[in-house]
Order: C-alpha cells, then sequence, then structure tokens
C-alpha cells in the first residue's frame, strides 16, 4: 500500500474529490484499453459489445427502449447497433403481441455463441488490467463502492 | 460494510469484472447527476467544465493538441468548446512564437472567476454523492485504485 500523502486534517470534500477524479481516470484508461483491443481482436466496438452484453443477460429479448435505458445511451445508437447486429444475423427482431409499436429483440444462437467468445476474452483483459488487486481487495472494493453512491439508479428496484 | 455474498474460492478474474461492472455503473450514475446539475445550475455542460478545469490547472495557457490528449476527447469537439469560451470572453487565444500553426489558449480572468465558482460548487456536488464514505475510507479507496491499475497513461510521467 502507498504512503498516504494527504494531510488528516483534509476536509471530506477534497478527499471526495480526489476519489472522484481518480474513479474517472481509472474508467478511462480501462476503457481505452479495452475499445482498443476489442477493435483489433474481433472488429467491434464497446457499444455494440455491451449491447450484446444486456441482451444475453436478457435471453427472453428487450425492447429496444429497455435497451436504451439499460445502456444510458441514446435510442438512435441503439438502433443503428441493432441494425448491424441483424444484418449480420447475430441479433433478431421479434413483433411484440398487443404492442403494434414495439418489437423485442434478441439474441441469435449465433449470437450467443460471439457474445460468449468475446466476453471470456474480455473478462481475462478486465483481470489483467485491474491486476493489482486480488480477489479479496476487488471484492472489498466493489463493496465499499456500493456503500459509497449516494445515488442510486432510476427505476433499479423494478427494472 | 455489507456482508460479501461471494463465496471465497471465486476465481480473481470473476472478481475483477465484478468490480470493473461496479466502476462502470458508479461513474455513470455520477457523471449523470453531474451533467443534469451543471445544466441546470450552470446552464454548461460536462466536457465544457472539464476543458476550463484543465486550462484551470494550466495557467500558462495550454496548446490545443494537448487539451485533447489530457481529455481524451476528439480534437474537433474541444475546438467547438473552445470556440464557445471564446465568443463568452471566458478563454483566450495566443499565438505561439517560433510555431505558426499552433495556437495556446488559456482562461481569461473572468473565465478564472467563473470556473473556481463553478468548481466550488461542483465539489460540493461530488462529497454528497459520495457522502457514503468519510475522508479516511475515501482516502484508502482512491489509494487502492491508483494500485490497481496495471495500465497507465501515455506519456503520464512527462506530461
Amino acid at each position: 500500500m502507498r504512503p498516504q500523502d494527504l494531510p488528516d486534517e483534509i476536509p471530506a470534500s477534497k478527499a471526495h474529490l480526489r476519489l472522484w477524479l481518480r474513479l474517472l481516470k481509472t474508467n478511462r484508461l480501462i476503457e481505452a484499453e479495452l475499445r482498443e483491443r476489442l477493435r483489433v481482436q474481433f472488429g467491434t466496438t464497446l457499444p455494440r459489445f455491451d449491447v450484446m452484453a444486456a441482451l444475453h443477460r436478457n435471453p427472453k429479448g428487450m425492447k429496444m427502449s429497455e435497451l436504451s435505458r439499460m445502456l444510458m445511451v441514446s435510442n438512435g445508437n441503439v438502433t443503428g447497433i441493432i441494425d448491424r447486429l441483424t444484418e449480420d444475423a447475430l441479433v433478431l427482431r421479434e413483433a411484440v403481441p398487443g404492442d403494434r409499436r414495439a418489437a423485442r429483440v434478441r439474441l441469435t444462437k449465433a449470437g450467443v455463441a460471439e457474445f460468449e467468445r468475446q466476453a471470456c476474452v474480455h473478462e481475462q483483459w478486465v483481470s489483467e488490467l485491474l491486476g493489482g488487486l486480488d480477489a479479496c481487495d476487488s471484492r472489498q472494493l466493489a463493496d465499499t463502492l456500493e456503500v459509497a453512491l449516494t445515488v442510486r439508479e432510476e427505476g433499479a428496484d423494478h427494472g
């Protein structure tokens, strides 16, 4: 563990701000690395990978609006990604009975296989990038982050 | 502290992946909240705030390319933001002697004052949003994140 280079009497708001800047930097560095590796190794993008991950977690399919909300990207972006995944036969659109405007999308068999192939390698990358921590530290850190936040996801309890 | 709900024999890669997903969620929630508050209270955006923060840390000014690299956004985006900040008289463009193609940008006096006004409130927001942690926990978490990463910023040592 590094020596702590801040004096003890530092106000909490400064410590919170330093933590936030560190969180930002950590995320940016990991995301940039994952983006690059997904591009080089699988010819895919992070948003496309995220869409496939969401669909993989929801094998019965999702509405476009659900996908957008979960991914916090614009509807337009999700639509473009789904269009291309459909062309590649990795995703299937299905009509929703009783709701003509809505359609559900889900992974095809090929989509499931392709995502699982990518997810397996993605997990190894993440583990390598966070390799400064062992399993126990990682778990503790994830738990601490969960209690840190005073803001909660909209509709998190009934999503 | 929450009970740890993962069994002990879980592989490190699963713990790392769970931590990464938690980091992502934490960042997205805080960023969404900050974006909304910056819009409502100051009529500004997060990228614009980030650009002003970078210039505030570099009172002698920065080249556009330096700004882009630091912010990891495209040159185009930074240019648009600088254009609008210049129109608002918050930023000034200055020629670089001996390098006709380059220009340095820096905050004007009004820009410094405006940024400091925003940064003060921004720090209170961050502190509120991470209010589940005290100063000591926050410091420890920031230190742990620093050792966690096996990937480093490009040019971090000579930036």
